[in-house]
């Protein structure tokens, strides 16, 4: 099982074409939702409040569950290219997400209601900040270049285990908002199989799966991104080179 | 940073201490607010809701999560009786899940309330269900001694991937439930800082932070367990010996 530097293991396409169907459909659920249930989106009116739920899924979920696959991904470009593109990734979807924040909290000062009292708000706010503080710490180890070679090294396991775990929280939070707004929308109505609350179950399943999928992609060791040449020179004072695999630039 | 078979990481017994404490802080919280906010516990009136929550944070949340830590805290013990605590927590904990679950079919029962219409009951149905087939299959590939070695060499990756998102699922459906039993409740008060409202939200995160931890020392590489000499005799023919380390059982 072996992979040579620029081979691609072979069920890793199909696992990311599925992550990729899968967020799509998670957006387009959220969409559906909306506008079949909650009378679409928009800036001016009571509908702002819906402008939360899509950007937080476009944002904190498929955007920053596709900016984790990004080293899965594109394994033959320059790695710095690649960083970038997982650094730009985030940045929109830090973006978006604050725009999704920024409509729920101009809602509720619209509507006279109070802020950050739910468990959903505090995860939400905690998580953002977590997001936040995650991408400049690793903005300023990774892109930035002043730190060391071992300096990386040593943060990089605790960069992708915080990674992760912020993308799973987000998750979370997501269900726990849509729990929240089937339960202040239908009461006990919920428990009558209403179509908008099957939905929303649905989306809930989805969500998770989505989850799943990005982290048991980024969990397969051997689909990893190949070290290449660049970075193998950078590492040779590190490294013993009894590993003898000559890696080809292509 | 190398350690030898025998030698214990430094941070591993804070960590793990951690865990422990956090965990059991999540089980005392629980009881606490069942207590305090929702009457206490019983089977034969209208308390027998809340042994559900209890049951479930004891059996699927804290049991669950030691379980998976076993093989980090138990280092020089025989890999066999190692297992045999393993599967055994696991089964503590689905035994007392089930009591759980039990509790809250019988109460909707009696009450004449609809099941499994709510994300939280489809994530809680789903993962149990998930959680008894991941024991099924780890019971017959590592413990039943039908399996070859390279069998199981092969599962065992899938095997602590799953245990860890089952894991984590479980998390985040007890986040939904006590989201759910607050609402149900508390209804728009929520928003008015209840103390219940509180002391909830202080449970949710205690539990998001429990996971955490719990994930974080499964994910240090150099925290896994040495492989012992009984392993390392059966594995010679699976890889080559220029590693050197020889090890000296205790």
């Amino acid at each position: 099982m072996e992979h040579g530097p620029a081979s691609v293991p072979a069920a890793l396409p199909y696992y990311v074409a599925f992550s990729q169907l899968l967020g799509l459909t998670v957006v387009a659920v959220t969409g559906a939702w909306l506008g079949l249930y909650r009378g679409g989106i928009a800036w001016e009116s009571s509908l702002q409040f819906n402008v939360h739920p899509l950007c937080m899924v476009i944002g904190m979920i498929f955007l920053q569950g596709d900016a984790l696959l990004v080293y899965r991904v594109f394994r033959r470009e320059a790695k710095r290219t690649t960083k970038i593109l997982h650094g730009l990734l985030h940045v929109f979807a830090f973006i978006i997400a604050l725009v999704g924040l920024v409509a729920v909290f101009d809602y509720h000062k619209k509507k006279g209601y109070a802020d950050l009292y739910s468990l959903h708000s505090w995860c939400g706010i905690l998580v953002f900040v977590l997001y936040f503080v995650q991408w400049l710490v690793g903005f300023s180890f990774f892109l930035f270049p002043g730190a060391s070679f071992s300096l990386r090294s040593r943060y990089r396991p605790q960069h992708i285990f915080f990674g992760a775990t912020i993308f799973l929280f987000s998750v979370g939070t997501a269900l726990l908002g849509l729990k929240e707004a089937l339960l202040f929308k239908l009461g006990t109505k919920y428990s009558t199989f209403e179509p908008e609350g099957v939905l929303a179950n649905v989306l809930g399943l989805l969500l998770v799966c989505f989850g799943v999928v990005v982290l048991y992609i980024l969990a397969q060791a051997d689909w990893k991104r190949p070290s290449q040449a660049e970075e193998q020179a950078l590492s040779m004072d590190f490294k013993t080179l009894t590993e003898g695999d000559s890696p080809s630039p292509q």
